[in-house]
């Protein structure tokens, strides 16, 4: 496998094509963004500790029968993914109010969401990001509606997981974003990042925020927190899965 | 029949209860609002035009199977309903682009929307009325994810049929708004107004508005636009519809 040309270049990953067409060299950054972009910072060890997290989780997710993007691990700070196309959508869980969410709707801060809340927001820098619901996407052919229903029950699949894997960390999943794409042979798959850049997480007791809000409010050192997190989930694990 | 106590007076409208507890009159007033009420005009015939197309509509759509709270037109100006619970949700429908949809998606004004949309919007002062999905009105208790199956399926039976009687009016439906409620036997039912309050009509041919924009714009006299409206609903009829 030979790491070619950049292909492309995120807030926190680089893409690179590779001698095989159907696979992407994945570079994870050392930098931290936040204000969609406006704020950029150097920060060590973040690449490591995202990369290591997010193949750890993908792994998880694969051996749980999640079909996904992910290849495997290469080095500390570089895995292998699928290439795919992606779809136009953040999807984004909820089990607790936080965020846009709690302001919109004027909850308390961590209310518990039953059933949990599937939101899509369409990607188009032209519009600013979107809420939309289903039958917009149907209409602006976004995704079908049938599309739309196999994304929100793959997102709440996978929040049940991403729950068990968490839990035995002692960490709550508040919400989380994911991205979903299309592989050649057309099947949709997981794709993105899963790690405390795309999900709340707080401790389980003290509720205290594990993630990259202590980075977005200046709360907290983001390198210290990671850290904790990956060793959380490195001495942990989910014995049995139910289904 | 008794005409009691007002018990509710809205933007357009005035309910009084009667000897019934499962009946209300209700008065439609000479009166348009525009800026969610900040204008108010007073509007002669304005109540005897709408009570007379809802009365028209509500008649059609009855006898095409669809469970209203509507019982019968009373006067020029008055008609009895249902007294039901109303569920705290505008639902949109949407045949094309127009009004907030084509301000967010940047869309081209009457752009066709296929499949049709649907929207939701939660009534509540507090918080400004949010466009919402059927997650978060379930997560936030204002209607199941069933029922939310059940209103979105009702509300495109009553568009195809609206859409029908329209046409037959040499008018096009771009969008229009409806409220349901609950009987107190917990029948669904369509509740509220259906008129040029709240539908978006423009001319077949000339795109020309024929509906409340003509007030919120400034752009016509409302009493001729509506008076027009009633006449093409009264010179016309749908031999057949089709389900």
């Amino acid at each position: 496998m030979k790491k070619l040309n950049v292909l492309k270049e995120g807030k926190a990953k680089r893409f690179y094509e590779t001698d095989d067409p159907d696979l992407y060299w994945v570079e994870y950054l050392n930098q931290a963004t936040a204000l969609n972009g406006k704020r950029k910072e150097a920060i060590a060890e973040k690449g490591l500790l995202n990369n290591k997290m997010d193949s750890l989780i993908f792994n998880y997710l694969k051996a749980n029968g999640i079909a996904t993007h992910f290849v495997k691990q290469l080095s500390d700070s570089e895995q292998l993914v699928q290439a795919v196309t992606m779809i136009p959508l953040e999807v984004v869980v909820r089990n607790a109010a936080s965020g846009s969410f709690q302001r919109k709707f004027k909850q308390a801060y961590l209310a518990p969401l039953d059933p949990p809340v599937v939101e899509f927001f369409y990607k188009s820098d032209a519009l600013d990001d979107p809420f939309m619901n289903a039958e917009q996407a149907a209409a602006l052919k976004v995704v079908t509606l049938a599309e739309s229903q196999t994304i929100e029950q793959f997102a709440l699949k996978i929040n049940q997981l991403l729950i068990q894997r968490f839990t035995a960390a002692d960490l709550q999943l508040v919400d989380f974003k994911v991205e979903f794409g299309k592989t050649k042979a057309g099947q949709l798959v997981l794709a993105d990042e899963i790690s405390p850049d795309s999900c709340r997480l707080v401790d389980m007791t003290t509720k205290n925020s594990l993630d990259k809000d202590v980075f977005r409010k200046h709360t907290g050192d983001l390198t210290t927190v990671y850290h904790e997190v990956l060793q959380r989930l490195e001495n942990s694990e989910v014995a049995h899965v139910s289904r």
